[in-house]
Formats: C-alpha cells, structure tokens, sequence
C-alpha cells in the first residue's frame, strides 16, 4: 500500500479516535503485507474441492472432556445461536454405545392399546418437525471455578441445535394410550440403561423423538440413531439411544430421580423432578482469557429458559450498580439459547461486567447469594444452579471470573 | 421381549394396516434383537467423551466434487434448514488459499472521507449481527441430468448456514461514502483475485462482512477468515477471502460481470447484473435413488427466494395436473431455506411428484419449457435455472428424476 494511504490512515485514527461511536476501536498498526514470509494466497493455486470442508488450522477450537464423563461446549469462542454438532456438550452415565441402526427399534408398550415398534426407518416416515431449542445438563455449574475459569468450563454444559424428529404425541396416538396414563418411561440403549419417568402431559406437549441434528443424522454422543428430545428440560431426561417408552399411571421412581438429579435443600429435604431448566445467562466475551484494551467492545452472551422465550438480558458495566438492557438478536425463540448483545466503552479502570436474564414467565436469574439462601451452599453435584455470573477485567484489561459468592 | 408381546404386535399390525391414518406406515417385521451377532450396546462399555463428537460410521453423506472446481451439498439426505459447515457446498475459481489470519486485513477506500484498513480482530469488535440465510450459485443447475440423477447432483450448489460478522453499512460509515459514490468492488484474497461490483444500496441495506459460520469461524472453503455475505444474491458475489472494497460511482464491469455470469438469451442480448436468486423449491425426500412402498410418506423439500420470504410451495403428486398446499416449518425466514412439508399416500401406480414455490413479491417459480421460452435451451452454463422439477415413481416404487422438458 502507498505511502499516502499510511499517511491518510494515521490521520484517521487521530480523527476516530476522539470522535465516532467506535472510532476507538480501531487500532492503528503498521502495513506489513509487504514485509511479511508468508506466501501470498494470490500467487500460489488454492486447494481443491473435497467431500468435507474442514476447519482452518489456525482454529483452537474444541470441547473439553473433564472427569471423563462430561465434555463442555466452547460457548466462549462461539457466535451466533447454533451449537456445531461435532462441538455439542456430552455427558454420559456409561459412555457412547455403538449402535447399528438398521438394528435399532423403539418400543412402546405398557398401559396403551396396541403395543408398538418402530425400527428407525419407520420414524422417519412420519409427519417430521423441525424446532431449534437448547439442551443443558442439570448440572451444568462449577463450584471449582477460579478466576482462570472459561465461560466453557464454568457452564459448557449447554448447546444448541437444531433437532428434526417425529412428535412424540403421534407415536403415543398410533399406541393408543389407555384414559389411566399419566407418565411413560424413557430408556436408553446404553449400558446404563439409562432411564427417566416423564409425564404424559410432556409427552404430549412438545416432545420430539429425533433423529437428525443439524440438519443430518445425530451425532453418536447425542443418541444415535435416536434421542428423546424434552424442549426446556434437564439434559438427562433427554434420553439419548431411545429404545423404549413404557406407559404407566406413575411415576417409575429410577436412581435418576431418586439418588441423582434431585436437588438437596438445606432443611434435609430435596426437590424431585425438578425438571425444567430456569432462565439463565452468561457472557461470552469478553472473558477470560482474553485482554481486552481500552475503548469500545461489544459485550456478548447468551441467555435462554426452559420455561419460553427470554423477554430481556441486563447488563451491568460497573459491578452490578446500574444495568441496561441488552439487545436481543432475532428471531427470539422459546427454550433456546438467544443470543444478547452490548456495546461498552471499557475507560480502563477496573471494574466487573454481568448479566442477568429474565424470561416470559417473569422469571429472574438470580444472584448466587440468593440461590445459596434457597439450596445451600453449591456442591460438585448442585443441580440447577443458574446465578449471575461476574467477569472482572484488571487496570491491564485481563479478564478474570470472579468465583467468590 | 416376550412371546406375548410378539403375539399382540401381529394383532396391532393387521389393525393398523386396515386403520389409522398412519397405520399403512409400519412394516411388520419379526423382533430381532434376540437373533443378531451384533454386540448388545447394554452389556458393554460405551466410547470416551472427547473433544470433538464424529460421524456415525453408519452414515454416508458427504458432498459430490465434480468437474475439479464444484462441490455440492447432500440436499436429499439433510433435513431441517441449516447445512453443517463442511457440507456446504463449494465453487472456487482458483481453489481455497491458505490464509493467517494474522495476516489478513480488510482494505476500503475509492470514494471515501478516510480509506480504512481493518484487522480480522477489528472486525470482531463492532457490533455484530448474526441471521440464517442460504448462498446459491447462479449456476446451479444441472443440463446433464439423467433419470439417474440426486437432488444433490441436480441442485447441490445451495447451503444455508447462520452468519454472523459486521455490517457492511457500519464499516461505509465509518469510512465515509462520498456522496457520488454508488458502487464498491469487492475483492477476494484467493489466486483469481475474484472481484465483483456491488451496488452501493446493497451494500447498506443488508450486505454483512461475515467471520462466523454456524457458531465457528468460516471453514476456509466458505472464505476463511472473513467473506462478504449478500442474502439473497448469487454466490459468486458473496466474495470469499474477502480483501479489499473500492468505492466509485460506477460498477467495474469485471470479467465475472461480463463474460461469466450473465444470462445469454435466445435474441443474442443477455441480462447483465442479474443477481437476485429466484425463488425455487425442490423436493428433496422422496427422490432417487429411493424406492418406496406403497402407502403414507411425507414429501419433504426445500423452498427459497432471493427477494424475501417463502410465501407458499404447492405440491402436485399427479404429475401436475393438481397442486396442493404444502405446510411450511416456521419460523419463515427471509432469503432463507425453508422446509416444506405434505403427507401423501402412494398407491402404487406411477406417477411424478413435483413442487413449485411462490415467495411474498409473488414470483412463481416456473416450467423448463417457460423458462426456456424467455431463456433458450439450457447449456452446461445456464444461469439462474430454477424449473419445477419433477420426480417419477414407477410400479416397482422406484424413483427417478424426469430430466426431459
């Protein structure tokens, strides 16, 4: 580039800066393109075509496995509402089962009139549905968060996709399910033959036997060849690897819902079934561990509810004295992550920024000292834990999470 | 599973043959979990989490290279709207290049107040936009098919993906567009410095500088690290490994706007500039290589225009001589594929299956013979070809395309 761009450019960004909404954002730097060793993408032949478009090698882009059995959503480089299929959290209770699906068939019985099985092949054939909506592991809450915490380690355990699949209320029509029904049993083809009790109201409301994800087939670590999609409820009722549904007039009481997944209240008493995932948010960036310099960001997050759509994110820039409203990226859709936006002028002194979320129901994500007051301190297993979450940025413009309650 | 339970699903079966809007749908067949060599995923350890979730190695889908310089994607194994990233499909003019993106930056200048030079970090700090919308290449129609042609053969070289960059509005305002100014040329980082002028209203009304693709960085093939995105517009104007933007006051008449990609027409004129993507549907399931039985199905298809919405896609399953109304998946966006759905009983006779789109300005996707009227005999070059395509079905069940005008 010439020698009069380099001097036009200077004098811009001493206009820029002092004026223009992100004027200060733009950080003047030196044209290197002449100087660099790098081979010039115009002189040399691209790459051909290929059966699948990979990722860009200058792209550190994964999930996290911990514990060896979960593995979190990199929500902290991600934009946008759609979670890609290969990234999609996992938390398994015995591992990934290999399935054949030309093998696979769902069973229906119990209190209906005509015991059913479909094989995969039969499920598709009926009226599908398409719906975007998020899943998030009930446990999806790090009480070992430092301040060296990614927005993937904190709460990875949430992604979105967009999921196709047969109504679950037409499969229970064809089965004829008798007038005493009001639960089923979910059972997955893993070897933990992992099993949950829904309610047929669930059922009949807007459950979804799925098998494409994205647009193509589930992925393995998201129930291959089939999954029980439950819009807005924990992970875990979601039963991956389907294979049968048992229709009963109560519940089945299973160590999911017993022993597990059920939340301790400080007075000794737990909440069972407590199913549905409660309004949440979080900031993705900026966190840690980016650094961020002086002038204008954009703060980014997504925020999402099991029981609707969001009605509003706020966001604080000072510590959570003064919130404004964040701007919703559209179409805003019931139980499904959405993203929120803010512009913010960082002056360089330190300071926390938050977010809170409220949905259609009124409800409000609340601050971690609240929750704590209603379900005690959180543990390594505290379910649904959603509070505030706060990211702090230092006079150097590091980004650290702030774990203290 | 039990004896007794094998009894009553025959009973079920000759019920539901005879009964149930749905009923005919399910093929009786013996319960064969018992009988297979398969392992039993119950009795043994499932896969590791890891850090990214692979393909079930029972599916096959993956794009269709051809000719060196296109790949198409598997338009009738998809269902849903969104294309995973490394199945959108590809046409390059001189393969992909290797780009850091370190090293990348974004040039404006022509008739602007302040030529600016933007990083790719830059970039990512303006206030973001994310919407879901497809790219089509204007020549993605195929002259060559035969009976034995996919849908993804046919008319593969269309993708939907969610985006998300920077409009292309705040980048102008920020450098200041002269009030003569009317074009920009855009210009791609790839060795055939691929270039397309831009009027200066798209430009301002909904053209994004894009960086993210589904949640991620754009695969290198969709224009690593950043490309223009035009909704609605053909693709080779959705400059890739975009470069550069000159502002003028009149467009730049570049090789891909005069020799390529413009619509020769039967008189010898041809249509210049013609870049809005007309409206087109195409069924997508059940199509070769298919073979169906009689009974219900779903006809499943997509259906998009350039010029906004979606506003209707009517069905014919008599060879077109009556259409029905086919129900759309909401949410309807504009510029974007929306899936289209319609029940339909085969009762084994042949015949053809078709479908024609309506969007909300009123166009109507036409015949072969109507477009060939206006247009001429399509050749291995036709631009904007969006005939109502049909499939056939013989006694047998068999599908195929019906290639003839």
């Amino acid at each position: 580039m010439t020698d009069k761009l380099n001097r036009r450019r200077f004098l811009t960004h001493t206009t820029l800066l002092s004026s223009g909404l992100y004027g200060a954002l733009k950080t003047p730097k030196a044209i290197s393109s002449e100087n660099t060793a790098e081979p010039d993408p115009t002189k040399v032949p691209g790459s051909n075509v290929s059966e699948y478009g990979l990722r860009s090698p200058h792209e550190d882009i994964k999930r996290l496995p911990m514990f060896n059995i979960i593995s979190g959503t990199p929500l902290h480089k991600l934009q946008g509402s759609i979670t890609p299929s290969d990234l999609h959290f996992e938390r398994h209770h015995a591992g990934i089962p290999a399935i054949d699906p030309n093998q696979h068939e769902l069973l229906i019985h119990g209190m209906v009139d005509r015991p059913l099985k479909f094989s995969v092949n039969d499920l598709k054939r009926f009226p599908a549905v398409t719906r975007t909506c998020f899943i998030e592991c009930s446990g999806n809450f790090n009480a070992r968060a430092t301040p060296q915490t990614t927005v993937q380690m904190l709460c990875g355990l949430t992604s979105q996709s967009e999921w196709t699949g047969v109504p679950l209320a037409t499969l229970l029509r064809e089965a004829g399910v008798t007038t005493k029904a009001r639960w089923l049993l979910a059972e997955g083809n893993d070897a933990a033959v992992m099993t949950r009790s829904i309610p047929m109201s669930k059922a009949l409301d807007d459950a979804v036997v799925v098998y494409a994800q994205n647009g193509e087939a589930l992925r393995p670590a998201q129930g291959y060849p089939i999954r029980l999609l439950l819009p807005g409820w924990e992970g875990n009722t979601n039963i991956k690897w389907l294979r049968r549904l048992e229709v009963s007039d109560s519940p089945f009481m299973t160590r999911e819902e017993t022993a597990k997944y059920t939340d301790a209240l400080p007075d000794g008493r737990v909440r069972q079934f407590s199913v549905v995932m409660d309004a949440r948010s979080v900031i993705t960036s900026p966190t840690y561990p980016e650094r961020i310099e002086k002038g204008w960001h954009e703060i980014r997050g997504i925020a999402w509810s099991g029981r609707g759509k969001i009605h509003a994110v706020e966001v604080s820039t000072d510590g959570g004295k003064t919130w404004l409203k964040a701007e919703l990226q559209g179409p805003v859709l019931a139980k499904a992550h959405t993203r929120f936006r803010l512009p913010w002028q960082w002056n360089g002194k330190p300071t926390a920024i938050m977010s809170r979320a409220i949905d259609e129901s009124g409800y409000r994500q609340p601050t971690l000292a609240e929750l704590v007051e209603v379900r005690g301190l959180p543990t390594a297993e505290a379910y649904h834990f959603n509070p505030i979450h706060a990211w702090e940025v230092d006079a150097q413009g590091q980004m650290t999470f702030r774990p203290e309650v």
